[in-house]
């Protein structure tokens, strides 16, 4: 089974279908966030520090750092972002722009081995990306769209995922370095979006033997008690053979949920991840006391 | 695709993969409940009766209904308890007995088509059950084992769902009227349990097309935050091919992740259940006071 194994200067992840389902915390993106754009075009990356911070301490295995401000000096902001979030966390970083320069801004300074995001399907990202991503040696997310749009029917997506898997071929990146993402719709305007990414992802599993990702808070859009769509959703495509995804780590249900598919998914060895965090310490001192008392009942 | 027919006098209920997740009420059942046990040997039934209802309120589309009290008349018990709740409630029953003869006192009562819960692989018990299957015209449960026990093999229990399918056809019983349960091991012991299942749910979905159940809590035994697990195994089942839980309607956590699967799977047409359920009244009354005063202006 395919294993993507990303890191910083000091931590190793391993993405796989046999390994806890990775996290990827999305926060540190100005898209939809007014004042982080703002306080980014201004220089001012203190909003950026708390994130990563907040976003590793509830768990995330990896950090996305976007940095898409319109008429800025987008490589030179997201090169400064990279250098600073790993100056203050340990995990490794996705580097995520739709600009190119950005992409190879954001590569020339990072420590370890990132992600990088994106590739799609079109023949001119095709051409700019993957020379970097072999220059590089990194891995990278493959979008399956290309220049026909996102199909509705889930096998052209899936063979858009195979192109991209042969184009990175040629240039002698391996498969083990590419995460597909089926690209998630959101539900609520396209009923089937939930079995069509859970049928490109068995087969991205089953025949590409690739490791996946998502973003997954798309699923719910403008619909109510997302966040238990949200989990809902996680679970069904980590049950189908989704090994990751770009999600909200701040959102505990959302995080539980993740957790609770691991156990499912016979990933989490004898429940351990899951006792460490939902164990009762009261329960726990009480058991702990009652042992105890019965030692000192024997001395 | 099967489709699985069940209904009480008034109601019908179909089980299948393009239909709402079935969620088949477990608490009219005295096994672990001590009180219930003492009511219903001394002939109380209120309790009965309050659970009836109380699950149906909170959403149990049918109800499964057990009498096993241990040395009492079980047959007049369970058909007593068949009665009183098809007068106070409209779903469909599964009517639930290890004892071949309270099967047949509950079915001589019922009104409507059951599902007889349950067969099993046993000859002893297929030879007992399928010919009252056939005479009552009912559905029935088929769980996967058999005088070997349950295997940890799942391509076995698998088997065995296939022998008694096969079975049953010889007594003139369509697969239609056969919902599989696949067996659910507690995960804090067997870490491959949650595997397991979702392979027999994909086998018996894809290879034998039958509709299938289990008793869900089973899945979370000796864990802390059961209801995390249970949810998290609910989506992924029903991702697998599951179509019905017996399963506790009064535990929200887990109602609201079959809703949500439902809405995944795209049996939710429209998101319309969800919606219905979720839609905050607040922003609604907002609106509707937003239209009534642009009519207002209009006018």
């Amino acid at each position: 089974m395919s294993r993507t194994v990303v890191s910083s200067a000091t931590r190793e992840v391993v993405i796989g279908f046999d390994r806890p389902f990775c996290i990827i915390g999305e926060r540190i993106n100005p898209t939809g966030r007014k004042i982080l754009m703002e306080e980014l075009r201004a220089g001012d990356y203190s909003r950026v520090e708390a994130d990563a911070v907040a976003q590793v301490e509830a768990g995330a295995h990896m950090l996305d750092v976007n940095a898409g401000v319109p008429l800025a000096d987008e490589p030179k902001i997201l090169a400064d972002c990279i250098e600073l979030v790993q100056s203050l966390v340990d995990v490794p970083l996705s580097i995520d722009s739709s600009i190119v320069a950005a992409l190879e801004a954001g590569l020339s300074v990072y420590r370890g081995k990132p992600l990088l995001n994106s590739v799609t399907g079109e023949e001119e990202r095709l051409e700019a990306v993957l020379p970097l991503v072999k220059k590089y040696g990194c891995a990278v997310v493959a979008i399956s769209n290309d220049e026909s749009g996102i199909s509705e029917d889930p096998d052209v997506r899936f063979e858009v995922a195979r192109k991209i898997v042969r184009r990175a071929a040629d240039y002698g990146i391996p498969k083990e370095d590419i995460v597909v993402d089926p690209l998630v719709m959101p539900i609520g305007a396209i009923n089937r979006a939930g079995r069509q990414v859970f049928h490109i992802l068995n087969r991205l599993r089953d025949e590409l033997g690739v490791n996946s990702t998502c973003g997954a808070s798309n699923i719910g859009f403008g619909l109510p008690n997302r966040p238990g769509l949200n989990a809902a959703f996680l679970g069904m495509a980590a049950c189908s053979g989704m090994t990751s995804a770009i999600m909200n780590p701040l959102h505990s249900h959302e995080v539980d949920a993740v957790m609770a598919a691991d156990v499912m998914n016979g990933n989490d060895p004898d429940c351990r991840r899951w006792l460490k965090k939902f164990r009762d310490p009261a329960a726990e001192s009480e058991s702990r006391r009652g042992r105890e008392g019965r030692r000192r009942r024997r001395a």
